[in-house]
């Protein structure tokens, strides 16, 4: 019953396979070998247009350059308040842009309101040089709880970056689980919406470590070959991260194990709202689920075996949580097994 | 014929299979599991006393990292002309450290010269705030030119950087190569040699991915800690990186690899010897060849499908070669075949 | 009638005088002249202890230096949310610090509230090294809202710092108002209340060019000499800072300036208050005031030579504005004349 | 006999009298005053063209400035060895660049070799990533060692910066005496030789703090109001900088000071040719004298009064000191008195 975190989770054995697969021979290092052309070629069929494709170690990684190659002095990033960049990059952000600003945004659920992410960015009138410029804004996709922007979410927040002539860029760290909860096409929830550089995660969802920084403008791909190296995330055994992505981009193994990982959230969430003790903090869209426990039930999953992180109780949700209850966060992945979830739920 | 670099070897079967065989089940993240803890200890019992062990993705991010955490501002890194440091990191160490100066030493052979040394070092004075403060210095072992510096090499140069009070660090990118050539303990070549810090390379003798940094002092640990956060390259399924640790570490294979490079590179270097045609820039200790091919051997070699660089003439050299002649580099690896060996001599 | 910002006054003469005085002859460069140590040791005298004392050019620098002298990696700086580090120095302590972040406090009136500054900094376990972590409290005295922190509220503050164990730096560009609003002695207003750090300005008060940043721990100097250099913040010709500092501090010259200032600030509050038509947003500290004002009586102000800005309506002042009033900011200087302050009220 | 530097020496007297003419009254701050506008139009008057000039506190920040505004990941500015930001800046241009790496180039008595710059610039192939990529070229005029490139001299080197697309800076902290030595005007010393942004230096030619950074393409303008606000740069009271620069451009003054520094410097260098014990290293261009003196007379002269350096001995001119004879750099300014130069001369 490990609910801790989808990155606990291994290996699937397609991937395994993969990896030793291409462990013999010899390829040329740093990301010029065929198989990394292959798979770069692969994402640009999957995105339907050329993009270009940085392979990184780690998502941090990903969403850090992605930020640092749209920066200027006294550059200004708006993203939600519980963003992955906002609170579990330890300054990463700050550090690869050289002292960009992080301006946290409020919504509810994970999501950033347009409206508020435009009143943030008002703040910051274009020409007054005192008190910084807006830069780019970001947006999780699926976010940091387990919701999901739709469609029309994203023209929203698009709609307002675009008006301020701002780049927007996805955190995809579980890029798969929100594709497949909305069941709409890559470029459907990408460029289309107006996405301009994206942190393509596959790591939590069944690889080892491979992360993909996504520009949907290749003509930018020039100076991301130097920031990329410059931060050390150049792999000169690179077809490493490829052989990885070759496997979980072939015949939608990656939406398979997203749509598990799905499903498994899913399957908790209704046990727990058929329960008479335990109650959702609110309806899970991916592989996250928020749930108010009582201690003691907490406790005594815990004590079973079960392992999960309690949560920061968000102000949204400060009044509906008794004395004796907690929030609680579940994750699901690729490796979950139906039993874990049902044995969870008896007791919950 | 592949003797371009020794990273475009893939892995060896004991690695992959130690990939293999972590993919299941579940390990607590960052750096936290089980597997990473007994690996670190594996590292002390290696070097005979405790020391903090740090995952990260690239030899690059481990050189950068080591020398972030002594840096001051107006710092000054010395090292030799030719360091990976220096030449191949398209200024990662500056930006690790917020702009550190690398200044270059001279030496033949990739060695840093004890009294070169001295002389940069007292170029700038202690207390004149104006030029900078030197800040620590970084030696390579083995070399980017195939040397290795002795103990008494080593002695020699701790002993002008302990009398600045400078931190020493050295990058082992290729430090089993080194190990296995002068036959001494890791100890011996490393922390009894007075060397502070150290960049410990897997990848190029065996590993996908795998590099760590060794503090020989764990009291540093705890600021490193979020060095390494901040910089991404805390890995979340870091225990991979363990794995290959793992088997690397296990039963000599790590040293067995190295010596087989190393013979392979001796091979190379007795056949080119014997040439009439050809010869040695200067004797390899390590897995790198140095080699003077006249151009159209050269040519005729790769036309047999032999991949190798052409090399920077150092001043040293200038003189040696006939206007018809190149400098080219060769390197062996775990991965290297003698018949591919014999083959490159028949021409050579 | 201007009463835009304290720093659209010039030089007072004593200050002009002292400038022409020292202007010529030789004097030995950056920052080793007799005078400069002169006017250091002054500062020793003034705050009744040895501090270490940095001319520097901006208010500013003052405080990126003091920031960045105390950072770590992932370290988080916590200010009032409308303070001059968070919304007038165009990122220059993230640039500073190499990405430090500014965590916003609130609290009503320019003041950080003791116990909102506890939870902000709760919010970063100390050990958790994915979220970053708490470096430095900064609080700005007079604040950006023209009032000042009592003694008391003072030890508030550093108490919440103390018990973290991070360092307090005081923001003093209006140093000197603050002072006689209080009527305490420096030392009582800084290092006897837990101040480490002060931005000491005196440009807002009569000088031209004259910033100064007080260690009250001298043995933190010697990394300051650096940091001001590498920040190209040592002057070749210190000694005209100095010169300027040594009529400032001389005969009561700044307090007398600073209470000139304050008291043209009453007397506007005075008049505002028994006017019908306006009314003051609070009561001014200092030499700042915020004053309610219909649109029309603004701009009938403006039309008479008024110049003044409009200011942002903070959220605790929302409920008070009609729809066709503002919130003006009216900053008075040492060089504010009575009748300037007599005309404007006449009218509003 | 003060011969130590040029910014030993106080402010001319007009300089101190529009210090204090301009300090009565108000203006608007953050250099939007009218003094400020017209000012900046005279500087276009200067250079007959319209430019872009930004006030700065010291020259150490205009180069950082102007490097930065240039940079990008792993960028590599090419400057002289004994240049200004490569010797005497505590790595303020790494700093303000985020790391740029600075590559010296030599050449005799200071001045790069512009085929010893095309060298240095090749080491960098233009697409290889991992050795970083040129950036930027500087040139100082006059040089450190008291040298002026001649026009065709820096046509040469602009040749070289522009064949590789490189901006191409001049540190003009001596910029007006290395004009009058030439005797050519300001544009013939800059744009139309290539120059692309120029350090322009006031303070060591009599004013107090004057700096301004000169960019002859204004387009580039936008970017670098953000640049300098973050940097810490940009004074509230801008206007008494702009009233320094006006009373120094007005009526050939700036000129005038220059011609008046370096006829001193001829002075010495006649004397000094002339005595029988002491010679020239090298005869100077503009205000620098590089003199071989025996130790003893040295310090007899020192005894005697004179203030001076003693200088690195730069390889070029190692055989030719006797081994009781120093090198000694003197260095005369708008201040120098005739009286003393003959006194220095008569001991020496």
């Amino acid at each position: 019953m490990i609910f801790s975190s989808d990155n606990w989770a291994g290996a699937h054995p397609a991937i395994a396979e993969s990896l030793m697969a291409h462990a013999g021979g010899y390829a040329s290092a740093y990301g010029t070998s065929e198989l990394d052309r292959k798979v770069e070629k692969k994402f640009s069929e999957i995105f339907e247009r050329e993009v270009a494709v940085f392979f990184v170690g780690t998502g941090t990684a990903a969403n850090a350059l992605a930020l640092s190659s749209v920066n200027r002095a006294g550059g200004v990033v708006f993203c939600h308040r519980e963003a992955h960049v906002n609170v579990d990059e330890c300054g990463a952000p700050e550090f690869f842009s050289h002292g960009a600003r992080l301006c946290p945004v409020d919504g509810i659920r994970g999501k950033m309101d347009a409206s508020g992410l435009e009143a943030e960015i008002r703040r910051f009138p274009p020409e007054f040089i005192h008190g910084g410029r807006p830069m780019a804004v970001t947006l999780t996709q699926a976010t940091e709880s387990g919701t999901i922007y739709s469609p029309a979410e994203i023209d929203a927040i698009a709609a307002v970056a675009k008006s301020h002539k701002l780049p927007l860029h996805m955190d995809g760290a579980r890029f798969a689980n929100a594709l497949v909860g909305l069941d709409v096409s890559p470029a459907e929830m990408t460029w289309k919406r107006g996405i301009d550089l994206l942190s393509f995660g596959g790591t939590k969802n069944g690889c080892w470590c491979a992360e993909a920084l996504i520009l949907f403008d290749p003509s930018k791909a020039h100076e991301m070959h130097f920031l990329r190296k410059r931060a050390a995330q150049l792999f000169s055994k690179s077809r490493f991260i490829a052989a990885q992505f070759e496997a979980y981009l072939s015949g939608d193994l990656w939406l398979n194990l997203a749509r598990h990982a799905n499903a498994m959230a899913a399957r908790l969430a209704d046990g727990i709202s058929a329960s008479a003790k335990s109650r959702l903090a609110w309806s899970p869209d991916a592989n996250e689920v928020f749930v108010i426990l009582k201690q003691d039930v907490a406790s005594k999953l815990q004590q079973q075996g079960a392992v999960f992180y309690d949560w920061h109780v968000p102000d949204e949700l400060a009044d509906r949580l008794a004395q004796d209850e907690g929030l609680y966060r579940l994750v699901t992945s690729f490796a979950t097994r139906s039993e874990d979830v049902d044995r969870f739920i008896e007791t919950c």
